[in-house]
């Protein structure tokens, strides 16, 4: 049976909503030559209908009720651009069993509920698709899914939130303190008004919990990655990464250890020589190791009207080709069918070992940095190089260690006897390093 | 119908042939968990069965019969890795006319017979896959034909050649002359023993002629190139082009003018802030700029048995998948159907325009530059920097010019007229400039 026409509903006309329309609307043509059939928009709905969103809909296709366009039965497609958890869950399952593929761009939804919605999908037969959920316009989950298909991935390291990067890339160019680079990404637009998710890492978060679960087979797991976000970083320790050869970076960091996995989402230091280090901007990247690939790269907007709605269309014309063909469970939503997706553990943060740039203010006396290397030595930590950065202020002197390789548990336990020592007035700064 | 098995025949066991068969092989099971299918590697063909590849092949795997491959009514996948264009084209057609599926990684075979063995593919409802063939591993093919469906794709950039990228490289940072750096890439296994398509840009040539189509909806054009290789870049080029703040790259580039396109491959000069500046050694990547998207960028492994085995797989996987779920012609073969790709011509290259570096030996006599400058004045050509770099020998001087944006045409001409002149003893050096 060939499909004539597959009819969209787009529930949400914020940003992307309103690029999705955008797009369907206006390359229209397009995508009926290149998907061999129609995609008709038939629906976006959106409690403010009164706003101008810059596009004129034919008639009847703006509405208010999101339930018109759940229980249509000429609707093949939902795209969820909503946001948030609740509502968003709620039309996502009921779209679902009304027998609507879903597609969607909320990180959020699918780091929290993912495994239930991707369970209720597979019961139905249907598609959940997600691929502008991750670094927006870079083709990400298609990588892993179906490109890395024959590889074991062992790693990824992602630049996932254009916010931060943005703030980072300023405060490295500029020398500007936090808030003042937060200040301006929020006048860009770069920045929600209510930044928190973005800048204290857990927008990060959930995309490598989606990240994590394709790349290595097992059920989605928000709860258990480490998140520190980057409000802390300060441009003097920016520069001085910078004259060890580092960039600073908001990383987000899986790797396989097949029994558990790595994940964390922190400031990292990286060498210039990486490719991640030259990823400035609101750009997004993320690179991939696979044992027969070895390092690829992806790399482009992580956000924005525009290359968000390219990643939902992606995914439309993916689903209206499986349609059309009438191909069912094509594509393991999460990348194996699900008696192959594991509850692999991620392995505890302080488990976990890397190098660390070490910045204390330390009273200039006799003694006190060998007290601190004997703290760090005690924990079996060996130090690569030790270095007084800049003046003496009110009796301190500003120090900065880098450590070889430690466990997390060795630093956390060497900083807090270290902090409470009467010669370190402050709390050190600590950020991680991962060399090549 | 459920299908059971896939069984994949490999023609040619040389380097990707043998990568492709060590994946099926060592990765079976994880191929199986993630297909949903067994897939069998039933023939590897190979007319020298005896030299050892490493891997040992089950009873009647190996053997050197193509024909058997080719004709056996239970192979659902034929993946063609003889290279050339000769037996490979024959058996290529053979295999589709049986009513196989055909994987390959053979740009010269597509860049010169693509568009009569697509023709064919899509007679038999066939799928014809060639991710391999472009970038090793980078997911570029995909990209193009289903992540950026949405987009109108302006322009590409690429560094598609792993040899010259390699060699460039190794000039760049250790000053070292072009024979020596290939004699290098040649002994680590880079370059082949005749190294005449890599080094003179045929084979980024091959590989840009397969994106151009891809990525514009057109039908393969290799004749209408413009190729121009690296045997010619010195030491000296590329330490002034970084004196300019420029990387030299032997890049391949293709821009959408909607009624023709341009398609060049040539050494160029780009801004150190370009991404494709900082890919080094023979790492290959490819910047795809898209309406929607704006900048995305692949990065990885652009040879080598493993990565490009791996794209290989890739594709083996999504045929079983179109097999498995009984979808037949789901993705078109070159991104939209028949009737929609059209003969766009390739703009001559004469009517291309970038800015250019000349470089140049002067008679150290008044008036020179005058003159110089004077007919490319006479061009409407206009200069934005000229430099002395280096000593006077033997009377004359180095100049270095940089122009700003101007036509081939134009400088061809220039520069014949220059040359001519007395005060010119050697034939000027031109490198063009991509600016952002």
């Amino acid at each position: 049976m060939k499909t004539k026409k597959i009819n969209i509903g787009i529930l949400g006309c914020g940003v992307v909503g309103t690029g999705v329309a955008k797009l369907l609307m206006e390359k229209a043509e397009l995508l009926e030559s290149r998907i061999g059939v129609p995609v008709n928009l038939k629906y976006v709905a959106d409690l403010d209908t009164t706003t101008d969103r810059g596009i004129s809909f034919p008639e009847g296709v703006f509405i208010s009720d999101a339930g018109t366009v759940i229980n249509d039965p000429d609707i093949n497609i939902i795209v969820e651009l909503i946001g948030g958890t609740k509502v968003a869950k709620d039309f996502t399952l009921k779209a679902l069993e009304n027998g609507k593929h879903v597609v969607t761009a909320n990180k959020a939804l699918i780091a929290s509920f993912g495994n239930i919605i991707v369970q209720t999908a597979r019961e139905k037969e249907l598609d959940f698709a997600f691929e502008a959920s991750v670094g927006g316009c870079m083709p990400v989950i298609k990588s892993i899914r179906e490109s890395l298909v024959a590889n074991r991935i062992d790693s990824m390291t992602g630049i996932l939130n254009g916010t931060c990067n943005y703030i980072l890339t300023k405060i490295t160019s500029e020398g500007c303190p936090f808030d003042e680079a937060l200040k301006e990404a929020q006048e860009k637009g770069y920045a929600e008004a209510d930044p928190f998710l973005d800048i204290e890492g857990h927008d990060s978060a959930h995309k490598l919990a989606i990240l994590t679960s394709l790349a290595y087979g097992m059920e989605i797991n928000l709860d258990d990655i480490y998140v520190e976000g980057i409000s802390s970083i300060t441009p003097m320790d920016i520069q001085n990464a910078r004259e060890f050869g580092y960039s600073i970076k908001l990383l987000a960091i899986s790797k396989n250890h097949s029994d558990s996995v790595e994940a964390r989402v922190h400031p990292t230091m990286i060498p210039e020589s990486h490719p991640l280090a030259h990823v400035n901007g609101s750009m997004n990247a993320v690179t991939i190791d696979g044992d027969a690939t070895g390092r690829t790269m992806l790399y482009g907007a992580g956000a924005g009207m525009m290359p968000t709605a390219s990643a939902v269309v992606s995914d439309i014309a993916d689903i209206a080709r499986n349609i059309m063909t009438g191909s069912k469970k094509r594509m393991p939503i999460l990348g194996s069918p699900q008696k192959n997706i594991k509850k692999i553990p991620i392995m505890p943060f302080t488990e976990t070992s890397t190098c660390y740039y070490i910045r204390l203010e330390a009273s200039d006396h006799p003694g006190v940095l060998s007290k601190i290397s004997g703290i760090l030595g005690d924990q079996g930590i060996s130090i690569k190089s030790v270095h007084q950065k800049g003046r003496r202020t009110n009796g301190t002197v500003p120090v900065v260690m880098i450590t070889h390789k430690a466990m997390e548990k060795e630093i956390q336990k060497s900083l807090a006897e270290i902090a409470s020592l009467d010669a370190i007035p402050e709390k050190p700064v600590v950020i991680r390093i991962e060399e090549e």
